[in-house]
C-alpha cells in the first residue's frame, strides 16, 4: 500500500516548504523535491493546496452513556465526522462509574470503539477513590497505553472529583509519568445555583449560563492548578472557555509551572445569546458545560491562543438529538449536555483564526495537531510531516469553500452550533494510516480501519 | 470625667493638623485652637507628639481553648498588652465546637471577656450547617451587633468549612448585611502534605512552612474570593500573607469586586528562616498558620499596603507558652499554632511602614484603625478623631525609642517574635473611653473597664 | 449672609446621615440635628434631598486661544455651566507659548477668568524649557497658589514636551512640592499617522481616532509614569482613556508609586462609533484628544474608577462651535479638538455610575469632588461637608430627572455629546462661597463672584 | 569532507533520542540507528554524550571601535572563545557612525569578519536617518542577506535613536519584512542620572546602576513595544534585564502582538553586589550596560524563559581589557561598557538552567539556537540536527566537568564575570560546517574557515 502525493506546500508547525511526499503502509517514507513515485502507488495531486499532519481531538464522547441515553455519534459515525473534517485521530474518555472498575470500563470503552473510521486512544477519568484505583490506574498506564486521568469538578452527587480526590489522584499521576486533566468548574457553586434558578422558577436553557457563570470555572480552574503546582504535578485543562481560566493558565506559566489549556472550536465562535433563541429546541441544542458565554471571553480566548497561554483545540463532541434534548423540557438541569464539532473543528479555526489573521498557518498545524501530539506524548509519530512519521494527513484546499450545515453533517444530529458559516479554505482529502480515508466529499475508509494509540508516559515537557 | 489634651498633632487617615482637644465622659466634644479646658479636666500635654485614633487589632484570639490547653492570654493581660500598644479596641473570635450552637459559644466569649480592659467585639465562626445555624447568625446579628462571620477553610477534621458550607453561611451573610471572612488555607492539601512529611520523618517545626506553601493560601484566597464574588457578597480575608493572595485579591478588586485584606505585623516583618532556629523552642515560638514566609511575599505585602490591596493590620495574638509548644516536640502538627503581637503591632508598623518611608502617618493611621472601622461599620465612632467620635485615642511620641522583648511585654509568655527590634516612636499615652487607660508604662486601667462594641450590619462599602 | 439647609442627608465620601447645616459667610458653621436656623438666614428645605459637597471639574479649557480661533465658552458661560451641574470650582490651564513668560500667560489667564460665576484656579503648562522657566515655576508656587503643572507629550511642533523637558520639569515639581500632570499620547505617532492618513486621503473625522489609537496613549502614559517615578516623583494623568492607561496606573500603584489618574465623563460613556456618524458637524462635534473609544475600554475605565485606579472625573470642556469645527473640513487635523461637558458631568456619572450600581453615593462623592481636593490640596476647605470648611455645596434631588440636551444647556455651542441622556437624579440648587449660586433652573450668582483657588504645596500623598 | 557521529543522544528543542549522524561537507545526510559510517569519514564516538545543534549568539561586539579604542577580542580570537564554548554561529552588530553610509559601515565590518573562526552574521544598528538611510536598508535586505536593524534608545549625544527614528525606521523594516529590534533604555534619563551623579561627586563603578535603574529599561521596553504594536511591526528586545520588561513583552504577547525578548548568561545570574567591590577594576570589570540587577530581577528573566516571554539566550560580547577600563577612573561614565561571555554562555545556562531543573535539555536547545535562528530566519538550516541541515553541531558530554575562569578561557581579556562557576557538563566537541572545529580542549578551525550566514527576509512568524 503506498500513496504519492505530487506538488503540494507542507506545512508544518515550525515550516512551509514545497515537497513531495511518499507513503508506504502506515508511514512517511521520504519527501523530497521531484521524487519518483514507487510502483503501483495511489497518486494524489496536491498542487495548490497544503499538506498538513492529520487533526487529532482531544476531547470527544461518542456514544457516551449519560443520564439513561447514550450520545447519538457513536465511534463509527463520530469518526466518520472526524475524518470529514480532516481529523485522523481522536482522545475520547472512558469513563468509569463511582465504584466502578477503571479496567472494566476502559475495556467497554475499548469494545465500541472497534468500529472507529479514525485512530483513536482514551483518557480516563477518576470519579471516585479508593486504593484499588490508585492500581488500577498504574495497570492502565503500563499495560494499555493509557496516559491521562481525567477529572471532573462539577456534577456534585454523581462524577464530581473533590479535591481531596485530586489530591490524590494528581499525586498518583505524577508518580506515573501520567498527566492530569480537569473539567474546571466549581461544583458545589453550580449545584447551588442550579437550584436556586429552579426555586426562582427560572427553569429553561437561558438559565443554563446562569447557573454556570464564568467565576465559577475561573475558581475551579485556579483551585486544580494550585494543587498541581504544590504537589510538582504538570496539569491539563480542558475546554477552558473564559477570561478567568486564561488568566489563571497565564499567572501559573509565567511563575514557571506546566499547565496546559485545551480550547473548543465552539467558545472560540459562538456566544451566549445563543441561550436567548426563542425556539426552545435551538436554545436547547447548544446547552453544553461550560457554556457558551459573552463576547469578551472569546476576546480573551484568542488571546490565549496568540500568546501560547492555550495550546490546543477540541471540540466535546458530545451529541445529542433534539428528542434526548427535551428531556430537560421543564428543568433546564435535565437536558443532556453537549453540542457536536468534530467534524468542523479545523475549518473554523481555519476561517476564524488564519483567515482573519490571528494566526499564521504554521500556528494552525500546531494547534489543531502538534501540540496535542507532544503534551500526550505521540509525536512525533503524530502530528508532524516528516520521515518516519505516521501517514495520518490532510490535503487541504485553500482556494475552495463549504458552507457547514447540519443538512451535510456527517454527524447524526440535527442541528449544528455553526450552522451557516461559509469556511474559505477545507479539508479536501483526508489519509489516515497511509490510506485515503475521505475524499472530495466521499468516505473511504472502512469502519474499524481505526487503530487504539497506545501512549508513553513520561512526556518531555 | 474630662480630658484636655494640649498641644498635640492629630494625625487622622485624610490630616494632619495642631489642635487642642477636650473629652467629655467617653466622647470627644472639642476640637480646636487655643481651647479652654473644662473644669476639672485631666490635663495632658501633647506638645510635639501625636494625637492618631486608638488600634483597632480586628484579629486576636483571647484565652482561646486549643488542643486541649487554652492560650495564655486571657482577655485581661491580653487587653492590657493592648493598650501598652495603643490599641483600645480589638475584635476577637466566638469559635464554636462543630455541632455547638452558635448563641451558646457567644455567651461564654462575653462571660470571658468581661474582665478586658480594652474594648472588645467578636466574629464568629462558622464551623458546621444546618439551619439552625443560619438561624442563629440570624439571632446572633440581630440581637448581639455581630456583623462578621468567619470561616475557616483549614483544619480538616476539626472546624474546616467545606465548600457547600461557604457557600451557604456566605448566602446568609449577603441577606444579613453582614460580611464574610476566611482563613484562607486549602485544607485537604495541608492535610496531606503534613501526613507526607510525617511519614518522611519530618517532624519538627521546619516542616510546619513545608505544610503549608504560599500556593496552598492563593487557592484558598482565590476560591473564597470566587464563591464570594459569583453569589454577589463582600469578603474580608483574614491575615494574608503571601504574593499569591495579595494577587487575588488585586484581581478581584480590579474586576469590580468588594474585598478586603487584612495583614499581620508579622507576616510584614518576620520571614521563615525563624524555622530553621536549631532551637526548638525558638522554632516552634514561631509556628503559626499562615507560617513565616521567603522574604519577596513580605516585599508582595508591603506592595498590597502601599497600592490599597491590603486595608488593615492585624496579629492573630493567641499566645501559647514553651510548655505549651512543647506538645509538638515529636510531631509538628501538634504544637499550638499562634503567637503573639497585640502590643506590639502598632510600634512595628510605626518602625517599618512610617520610619521606612512606606507608608505616610495618615496612611498608618488609616491601616491601624480607620479601616477597620469602616469595614466593620463602627467608623466615625471608632477610628478616628472629630467631635461626636468615642475618646479612644492613642498619644505618639516620635522621639522616644524603645527596644521590644519578651522581658519587658505585657503578654504572659516567654518569647516575642520581635524580639529586639527597635521602634523609634511610641505609644505614650493610650485613652480608652475617655480615660487614661496607659500612661508612661502604667496600666490605669481597670480589669472590666473595656466595654462591647454593637456592630450594625450594612456598612457602606 | 447665612444659609440653613434642613433635614436634607449629607453625602460624603465616607459617611451618610441626615442634618441640618447652617453656613454663615462662606463656611459651613454648623452641621447636627434639629438646629436653630441663624437669624435672617436664607432658608433651603432639602428634605428627601442629598447635600455634597460641590463638584470640581480640575480640568477645563474656558476661552482658549487655538489654532487661531477661541473656545466658545468663555469663564463667564463655563463657570455658569459649571454651576448649573452643581460644580462650584474648575482646575483650567494656563498654556503659555513656546518662548512665552509663565507668569505673562498666567497673569493673562488670571484676567480672563475675573468674570467667572465659580471658583477657580489654574495648573500651568510647561510648554518649552530654560533656565527662566524653572524660575518662574518657582515663582507661581511661592508667590501665587499654583502646585500643578501641565506637559503635553503630543502636539509636535506646537506645544509638545520632549522627554528632556519631562525631566527637568519634573525635577523641579519634585524640588517644589508641586504635582506634575501630563496628556499623555505619543506626540510622534500621532503625528506619523496623522500623515499617513492624510496621504492616503482619508481626511474627515473617522480619521482622527485612528491617528490616535489606544496604544499611543498608553506608551505615553507608561513613558511619563517611569520617569517621575524614576525621580522619585508624583504624577497625575488626565483624561485617561485606554485600557492600557489604566494598565499602567495600576502597574505603577500595585509597585508603589504614587499615581493618579483622572477621567472624564465622556470617554465613560461615549464610544467611538461617533466618528461614523454621515453627518460631518455631528462627526466633527466629537473630535477631541484622546478621541473616543472602542467599548472595551470603557469597561476598563469603569473597573478602574472601581478598583481605585482612577481617582478624579472630568471633563475637558473645550467647546467649539459647529462654525469653528468647519476649519477642518477637508483636513481632520485642522478641525478644533474639543467638546462641553463641565454642567453634564456630575449628572453623567450619577446615570451611569450610582443609578447603574458602579459606585456608591459615596464614591461618587469621592470621584467628584474629595479626591480632587486632596490631589491639588484644598481639602478639606474643598470637597467635603465639615464645619469649617467652604460653603461649596451642591443640593442633589434624587428623585427628580432631567434629559440632557444642547437646546437646553449652559453652554454657547450648539452640540452636546450627551444629547437624549436622561438623569435620574439631578443637581437642584448649588451652593457657591456660602450663596445660593444656582437654584431650580436659574442662575443666581453674579459674573464675578468666583474667587480664585490658592493651593499649598507638599500635599500630604 | 565527511564526519560519523555515533552513539550520542541527540537532543533537539522538541526530542531527545538515540541516532547516528553522518555529515558530508557541511551537512547533515544521515541520521539514523546503527548507520554505517561513509568511507574515510572521520570517526567521532558520542556514545554517552549529547548531541545538540551548535549555538547561536544573537549578541555580539567584536573588535567593536568604542570611545576611542577597540574591543580587545577581535573576529579571530571572540570566534575561538566561541568555538570553545560549542557557539557555531554569531550575530555580531554594524554600527555606522551618524550620517556614515549604512553599506560603508556594513562593508567595513564584512571585511574585519573575515577572519572569523566560526559562523556570522550581521545586525545593521540604525543611528540617524534620512532618505538615504532607508534605501541603503533596503539595499542591505535584498543584496546582502541583512534582516534585522538595530536601535539603541540609550546613548544620548552619539549613536541614540530618538522617537521619531523609530518610527521611520520599524515602518521601513515592515515594509522590507525585517526585524527591527532595540537596546531598550532611556537615554534623556541616563543623561540626566549620569550629570546628576557626577555632580554629586559619585563617579565610580557604583555609579554606573544608579545611573540606569531599571525603571529606565521597562520605560524605553514598553515603548518600544508599544510603537511597533501601533505601527504593527513586529520587535525584538535584546539584552533584557529587569522584571519591568520582561512584564511588557509579556503585557504585548498576552495582547497578541509579537515580540520577542533576548536575556544575557551574565543578566540571568549575576547580581548588582559587584559594583560593590572594593576593587575599582573587579568592580568596573562589570560595567555593562544594562548593567547587573539586584536578584529579583534574575528571579523575573528566568521566569521570563520558562515562560516562553524570553525566546534567545546571549552575551553581548564585548570585552574590553583592564586598561581600557581604566579610561573611566575618575568618571564612571567613561568606563568603555562591556564584559564577554560568548565562550561561557550555553555552559552557565546549562549549569544554572537545566542542572537546576529550570529548563529541560530541549528547552536549552531552543533556547540556546533555534529560537534564534527561527526568528532571524536561518531555520532550519541553523539551529536543527535533521538531515538537510547544516553541519553545525555540539558534542555535550553531561558528565565532564570544568570551572570557569579568565586564566582558561579564550577571550583576550584579563576578567570573567562568571570566575569560578563550576560547570557540570560542557561542550567537548564543537562542528562547524561539516569539519571538527574545537575538540577536547584544542582549536581545530582556522581563522577565516567561518562563513557569513545570508538572512531571508519574512520569516514566518
Ligand atoms: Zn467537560
Ligand atoms: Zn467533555
Ligand atoms: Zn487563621
Ligand atoms: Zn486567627
Ligand atoms: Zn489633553
Ligand atoms: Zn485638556
Ligand atoms: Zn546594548
Ligand atoms: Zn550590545
Amino acid at each position: 500500500m503506498s500513496l504519492f502525493i505530487k506538488g503540494g506546500t507542507i506545512v508544518t508547525h515550525e515550516e512551509t516548504y514545497q515537497a513531495d511526499i511518499v507513503c508506504v503502509n502506515n508511514k512517511i517514507v521520504e519527501i523530497g523535491q521531484q521524487l519518483t513515485p514507487p510502483e503501483n502507488a495511489t497518486l494524489i495531486d496536491a498542487s495548490d493546496k497544503l499538506i498538513m499532519p492529520g487533526g487529532i481531538d482531544p476531547h470527544t464522547h461518542m456514544q457516551l452513556p449519560f443520564m439513561g441515553t447514550v450520545a447519538k455519534d457513536d465511534f463509527a459515525s463520530g469518526t466518520r465526522a472526524a475524518l470529514a473534517g480532516g481529523t485522523t485521530s481522536i482522545i475520547d474518555f472512558v469513563i468509569p462509574n463511582p465504584q466502578q472498575s477503571l479496567l472494566e470500563a476502559y475495556q467497554q470503552w475499548r469494545e465500541w470503539a472497534k468500529k472507529a473510521h479514525s485512530n483513536y486512544t482514551f483518557h480516563v477519568a477518576i470519579t471516585w477513590w479508593d486504593e484499588s484505583v490508585a492500581q488500577e490506574m498504574e495497570t492502565l498506564v503500563k499495560q494499555h497505553g493509557v496516559n491521562s486521568f481525567k477529572h471532573f469538578m462539577a456534577y456534585k452527587n454523581a462524577i464530581m472529583a473533590t479535591d481531596d480526590i485530586l489530591v490524590a489522584s494528581f499525586t498518583k499521576c505524577l508518580e506515573l509519568g501520567a498527566l492530569p486533566t480537569v473539567h474546571a468548574e466549581n461544583g458545589e457553586l453550580v449545584y447551588h445555583l442550579q437550584n436556586s434558578l429552579m426555586e426562582q422558577g427560572i427553569t429553561g436553557p437561558e438559565a443554563h449560563p446562569l447557573s454556570r457563570p464564568s467565576s465559577v470555572e475561573g475558581e475551579a480552574a485556579n483551585r486544580a492548578i494550585s494543587i498541581a503546582n504544590t504537589l510538582g504535578a504538570p496539569l491539563y485543562l480542558v475546554h477552558v472557555s473564559t477570561e478567568e481560566a486564561v488568566d489563571a493558565i497565564r499567572y501559573a506559566k509565567d511563575h514557571g509551572y506546566t499547565v496546559f489549556g485545551e480550547v473548543l472550536a465552539g467558545h472560540l465562535t459562538v456566544n451566549d445569546s445563543v441561550y436567548q433563541n426563542p425556539d426552545w429546541a435551538t436554545a436547547a441544542a447548544h446547552v453544553m458545560s461550560p457554556p457558551f458565554r459573552p463576547k469578551h471571553h472569546q476576546d480573551a480566548l484568542w488571546k490565549g491562543v496568540q500568546g501560547g497561554t492555550l495550546q490546543t483545540t477540541a471540540t466535546d463532541h458530545c451529541a445529542f438529538c433534539s428528542e434526548q434534548k427535551a428531556m430537560g423540557k421543564d428543568n433546564f438541569t435535565q437536558i443532556p449536555n453537549g453540542t457536536a464539532g468534530v467534524e468542523e473543528r479545523m475549518m473554523v479555526l481555519w476561517e476564524k483564526g488564519v483567515n482573519e489573521g490571528k494566526i499564521t498557518p504554521n500556528e494552525f498545524v500546531a494547534l489543531t495537531s502538534t501540540n496535542t501530539a507532544k503534551i500526550f506524548n505521540i509525536y512525533p509519530n503524530k502530528g508532524c510531516v516528516r520521515v518516519g512519521a505516521d501517514a495520518d494527513l490532510v490535503i487541504w484546499n485553500p482556494n475552495a469553500q463549504k458552507t457547514l450545515s447540519a443538512k451535510t453533517h456527517q454527524s447524526n444530529i440535527e442541528h449544528s452550533i455553526f450552522e451557516g458559516m461559509t469556511i474559505h479554505g477545507i479539508p479536501e482529502t483526508t489519509i489516515c494510516n497511509g490510506k485515503l480515508a475521505w475524499h472530495q466529499g466521499n468516505l473511504i475508509a472502512q469502519s474499524g480501519d481505526g487503530k487504539y494509540i497506545d501512549r508513553p508516559t513520561y512526556a518531555p515537557f
